[in-house]
């Protein structure tokens, strides 16, 4: 399972902090143990679709139960306390993938 | 990089319509050189951060100029022309995946 989530940072955020939020983000895979990988980016397309959004998390899990189980972690929770109000824009969505046959 | 669409269909297609589409997009693995993977998705997520958007369709390429080659590509144009119509809202982000040592 993929949990996807695009952010646009507020304005007045400094590199620092989205580097520390970026980190403490990350960091939740050592502590939350359904949470078995973390990948993030900014954006760089050249479509102009991306509805103002410059990040993307994407974290993967094995089941819809650990994402579940990972919202409700503490240490998720501690997080998301610190990273919501820094943020202008959120999505999230979470998927399994599905690779089709040619 | 990874090329991440998400999209919501508009309420009138059929799941067969979905369906088409959604094998023609896996298509351009096989027509477009620089288009390396293809993955999709509906949302599950349990958070109601999802903004409205139902599924994702994630591409992996070697390069920025790969995506780009791949945007304009005769095979792309013309599916995006028969795929566009039919989302009633999209979103488009391209981003290098990175990983944050621990």
């Amino acid at each position: 399972m993929k949990h996807v989530l695009l952010a646009r940072f507020k304005e007045d955020i400094t590199p620092e902090k989205t580097e520390e939020l970026i980190k403490g983000y990350a960091g939740l895979v050592s502590l939350v143990e359904p949470m078995k990988g973390f990948q993030w980016g900014t954006d760089v397309s050249i479509e102009n679709l991306h509805q103002g959004f410059t990040h993307i998390f994407v974290s993967t899990f094995e089941s819809t139960e650990g994402i579940a189980e990972y919202v409700a972690h503490p240490a998720h929770v501690e997080f998301a306390n610190k990273f919501l109000p820094w943020l202008e824009k959120v999505l999230v969505v979470d998927y399994k993938p599905n690779i089709v046959e040619q």
